[in-house]
């Protein structure tokens, strides 16, 4: 991990930020350090229309410096551009310094809170597609729609590392894997950021949400995590620490608690972490009330004042109030009574107005109309289309069932088979996702994609718009049509949600889609399942009784087209799981885990399988070709810690079509002071081989790969005897003395 | 926490054992450290006989000083002192300073491997009966039997917080709370030891296992514990503190690994907090095997001999090894490399001498004949039933259908209705429990107490003595036999296990259990549950379809006339659960948890319950009287942190039988710097009241119990507001200023 030398104590300070502060009053700071939402200000009754005289209240008298997301749902590039210009007229002509409003928005698989935007996968699907361009593509488009539509700070990428299947917001993780997580946070952050914050192209990325929130120990959302200090900075704190060193303009802070500390009151994950150590300098946001619930929930503070004191003197620099003007209102108490310095005022206050002046508000606060050509181009859909189809993963073809020929008659049922929302869940035009009206018109059903693919009467379906719908669980409309068809399609899993309203109780799939592939089995036809679903439900039941299984995760935008595309042959999967399927409730492991976890040395008469056994590990993913690895080579059979680990393998598509493979290399460290878990990923790219063709392909690792944190909480190399392994190809080496 | 002020080095060494350390080589002593199981010294073939050349192998050539358990299963009193007696002479004849074996046992609910012992409940319904003096009755009257059987070291008790509910080890727990463990933990050692440890009833009490072994990640025996300081010290560590605050004689060490260190190798576990921060003086045992697993399960040694080094180093006194003798081969090199210290060595050989001479194994090592009389006594039979009946927990009782009269015609099936076994599971007679012919002939199963109640002719019951017997599951002779019946009673639950072969996948009940219920519950008739199972196992399907429920746990020798007594009237029940017993597998949370667990503060349309919604929680008893809690006083508003806080309760027994009553104390910390629970256990006491009758009892409090692990590890008692509860009754008081 590559941190910045300069600390935030002696780096050059942006004058023009210190000439406006000097200027400025403490209500004035204040005002800056706060954000509402833009729910609170439009006109009564109205989710499209501001109210001039509430954004006066907050702009001109209250002085806020930021307002974030919607009021109901996705707004028109129009409809943006009439509310922002209203939001920076206020700002500039009634406000005594003339600041712009920061406008922040929750766009995290494409612009989702603008109408007719593209929506990419969910990065749990982007995570399987193992391919970091199609990130960095998406990225990019959802930048230049978002800044389309007049806003400049996107609170995305989500990077917390997803190791908690039961939590309602695991879709929004790129899984459980460490590397995959960092790898792909930084490069979104990277493709938000790169071309400039001035830039049309660009918004402020935000890393989210810092630190630990997404391994809820009850998979309740923003629920307790218990995190050792050697789990968080193995897992949880990398992805951070990259994002910090590739320089990420703001965090937004874990609503939860790390072992009784919330973190929006803790210095220790705010200050001593987060600035002294990952030398981070951006903005550090609150994320929904959070800091009332340091008083309201955590009970951390006696009172919502004690809340704001803890808060702001941790490290938090704005405040997402969002309902009211009280955290401006006790803050200026507070600073007045000298519970809050004003030096700690000024740090906050300097952070956010930097950031304005970085994206240009400063120069042009109002929506850019050069931007808007950058929104709605045909080629998102292509981009779209390609992560849809590189993310569904392959996960079952007996006897290579799929690809259907175009001929076949297809009986198609489930509650997703013709429900758009559940493609794309959380965060799509509404927040929860499931409101239809909202969605463009161009989106496809996963009935409508297949008709289009097959013809009409090539498809026998009965579904409902609505996941819920109680015609969707009918087993007798599959027994009565089975006859017709040559194969039965089960599009199976979960209802569009977002957040706690996603919250489940137990892993297993709904008895009433299990009653649909039970009758579908019953009727003696091929069954396919098709899973659309944002976390691994379980389905140990029922997999026997089918045929093939895709894992289209939340395709998004284009997710019903590739569906089709797969299934029929005019694409070839590629997609690998990036979590392990626990095949069990409450048999929930990790790839990455420890050895100790899969022991086998005493075995008695009963003794039950104590091991790795889930429905399908991390990795795993079909395809319509087969691969062969070959050759694998080490430069060297011992290394210095200095020296670079050059390694090369040999890919083969040995069957018959062209495909796209993840290439995943492994460690293991065979033994160490701290107990190594049995591999860890380290590398991986996607590439395609025409069938037939052999490529060679190279990888360079360094010893940090090999790190791990040690029980003083250091990260060290340890010499010793590892494994690589890429494939079913493994190889050992050490690292040997040196100065290590 | 009181802990001894004096430490290990300031500490006034034994005479005895220096002088005999003084004349012992390298070889003996390290000897003295090993220790190895039974079976590998009997006749090939026997369960019975020792072989007295495999014995001369071990004490005289490889000088082992301790042997622990059994050869397969439990053996007579007379068996026990055949071999006591062989070892013993070997020990002192053939080996250089006549030293005596030291032997140890599992005996951890009665003296579980000496045939025609009383078995006691399991410590999980010890936990329920709320009732110390139980615990210290059962310990005392398995201290007699074990010692009558010559041995005179207990592995017991468990003392791991059982919060992790699929573990297969949760039924030796004293369920998840941490007052009731630490105080029923310490209540079984002092009744162990307090008779000073060279009586005839007495035994070397062990306290395991240390540290964190009950909280396994994925519920897996032995598998990785993750535990975060704050939670270890809150959570954990407080039983093993106080055990070590009373003296308890030993300690086991835990097999698995916190936070990626396995216990065994560590000295931060096993000298930093064992030694110097608990002040422990005693013996410390490995668990099975586990030095070697240092290398070959936790990988944290390259081989045998390193992990030989590394736990001796941490602080491991005794391996217990213990099928061969390559321990003392790999330390004796070890040793001569200096790569062990003859100091470590002596240490740890200190302990193990200390503990023989404190035994009066050097007095008289064999078997003491007048220790027999304490065997088997009729009265030990009658403490049996005593526990059994406070500890069965009514968790239902609709219309106060029990209790049934004894004119009923009843249904009885179910897996668990006519085997024993289940009624005692883990370490019983075997390891596993379940070989029904090692038990004595006096256990009787739920249909033979039914039937010594209220008549053969009026218990209609097919079920096999075998819990997998698939006659146990006809639903057919449920349907086929209700119309006779008055009232269907189901014995459901899990079968005998002991840890790794107790491993589940799913905290729900078995599918085939739950058809028994459904099929029951059509009949029309009234079902009563019997829950025979040492966890909770999820039934939330089939609940709102019996009438009533009884939780059984695991209550051993009399646990079938316990349930005839209560079922039908004889006894009125008391038991309160010692855990929170989850209505959803993935929705397992703790009645101790946080605030934020629980926040209700948004609500949107389709927004999931995300709060504690458990089947039961902790606590939870009902009973067949009434009791109504009123007048809850304390001597003050505002306490010093010197001062006690009297509390006092008023108890009525206001329903129309006599009754006994758990009055349980709980505190909550309105507001702390680390987020509170919602309420902790702080005292319980059972009480019995006549009808009508009513009596105030007594608490005293002082500011320790209100403290908690600061996220400095500190332990702290802050000011402010407090609420106590007893009942339906609860007070606030304040820590004020003093010096704090």
């Amino acid at each position: 991990m590559k941190l910045k030398e300069e600390s935030a104590q002696t780096r050059t300070k942006d004058e023009r930020v210190l000439t406006l502060l000097d200027k400025m009053s403490i209500e004035e700071k204040v005002g800056q350090m706060t954000q509402v939402t833009l729910g609170m200000l439009m006109k009564d009754g109205s989710t499209t229309q501001v109210d001039e005289n509430k954004l006066k209240e907050a702009i001109a008298e209250n002085m806020v410096g930021s307002i974030l997301n919607v009021a109901g749902h996705a707004l028109s590039v129009e409809q943006w551009h009439d509310i922002l210009t209203k939001i920076q007229d206020i700002s500039l002509q009634e406000t005594p310094n003339s600041i712009p409003v920061l406008y922040g928005i929750d766009a995290i698989h494409g612009a989702n809170y603008t109408l007719g935007s593209t929506l990419f996968p969910h990065n749990i699907g982007m995570a399987a597609t193992r391919n970091i361009d199609l990130v960095k593509e998406a990225a990019k488009i959802t930048a230049k729609e978002v800044r389309a539509s007049g806003i400049r700070w996107n609170f995305d990428p989500t990077m917390g590392v997803g190791r908690q299947p039961l939590w309602s917001r695991f879709e929004e993780t790129y899984g459980e894997d460490v590397y995959v997580t960092t790898s792909m946070s930084e490069a979104a952050i990277v493709s938000y950021e790169e071309d400039g914050l001035e830039n049309i192209t660009a918004v402020a990325a935000c890393m989210k949400h810092y630190l630990g929130y997404s391994f809820p120990q009850t998979g309740k959302d923003r629920t307790p995590a218990y995190i050792p200090e050697v789990m968080l900075r193995e897992i949880f704190l990398p992805p951070f620490a990259a994002a910090s060193g590739a320089g990420v303009s703001t965090v937004m802070i874990n609503s939860g608690e790390i072992n009784g500390m919330p973190v929006h009151g803790s210095s220790y994950y705010l200050q001593d972490i987060l600035r002294d150590e990952l030398n981070f300098e951006g903005l550090a946001v609150s994320d929904w009330e959070d800091i009332k619930r340091l008083h309201l929930r955590h009970h951390i503070a006696a009172t919502p004042k004690e809340a704001v004191k803890i808060a702001v003197n941790a490290g938090v620099d704005m405040s997402m109030v969002p309902m009211d003007y009280s955290f401006r209102n006790l803050l200026i108490e507070l600073v007045n009574e000298g519970a809050v310095s004003e030096e700690r005022i000024d740090e906050a206050v300097y952070r956010i107005l930097k950031l304005k002046f970085d994206l240009g508000l400063f120069n042009n606060p109002y929506p850019e109309k050069e931007a808007v050509k950058n929104f709605g181009k045909d080629a998102y859909k292509q981009v779209a289309l390609n992560a849809a189809r590189e993310s569904i993963t392959l996960l079952k073809n007996n006897n290579n069932l799929l690809p259907l020929s175009k001929n076949s008659k297809i009986l198609l049922a489930g509650p997703a088979a013709h429900d758009i929302t559940a493609l794309h869940s959380s965060w799509s035009y509404v927040w929860q996702g499931n409101d239809r009206k909202y969605y463009p018109e161009s989106t496809l059903s996963i009935k409508e994609a297949f008709i289009n693919k097959i013809g009409e009467e090539n498809v026998i379906c009965n579904a409902a718009l609505q996941f819920n719908d109680q015609v969707n669980y009918n087993t007798g409309f599959i027994r009565a049509n089975a006859g017709k068809a040559d194969y039965i399609v089960l599009a199976l899993g979960e209802r569009a949600y977002a957040e706690s309203p996603g919250g489940i109780h137990d892993l297993a799939l709904d008895k009433n889609q299990i009653e649909l592939a039970e009758a579908a089995s019953a009727t003696g036809k091929p069954v396919i399942l098709l899973l659309v679903e944002g976390r691994p439900r379980v389905i140990s039941g029922i997999e026997p009784k089918t045929d093939a299984i895709l894992m289209l995760y939340r395709p998004g935008s284009q997710g019903a087209n590739a569906t089709a595309d797969i299934l029929f042959g005019d694409y070839n999967p590629s997609g690998k799981l990036p979590f392990t399927y626990p095949r069990e409730s409450g048999d929930v492991l990790m790839y990455d885990h420890k050895n100790s976890e899969t022991f086998n040395e005493i075995i008695v008469d009963n003794y039950e399988q104590n091991g790795f056994n889930p429905q399908w590990p991390f990795g795993f993913g079909l395809s319509y070709t087969s691969f062969e690895y070959s050759e694998l080579k080490l430069n060297k059979a011992v290394f210095t810690t200095d020296e670079a680990i050059e390694v090369s393998v040999k890919l083969t598509n040995s069957g018959k079509v062209k495909g796209k493979e993840a290439i995943e290399l492994y460690t293991t460290d065979l033994y160490a002071s701290v107990s190594p878990s049995v591999k860890r990923l380290k590398r991986f790219q996607k590439v395609e081989l025409g069938p037939g063709e052999s490529n060679t392909f190279k990888f360079e690792l360094t010893s940090n790969d090999l790190s791990f944190i040690n029980t003083s909480g250091q990260r060290v190399v340890e010499k010793g005897a590892f494994k690589l392994s890429i494939g079913d190809q493994t190889i050992e080496f050490n690292i040997g003395e040196d100065n290590l």
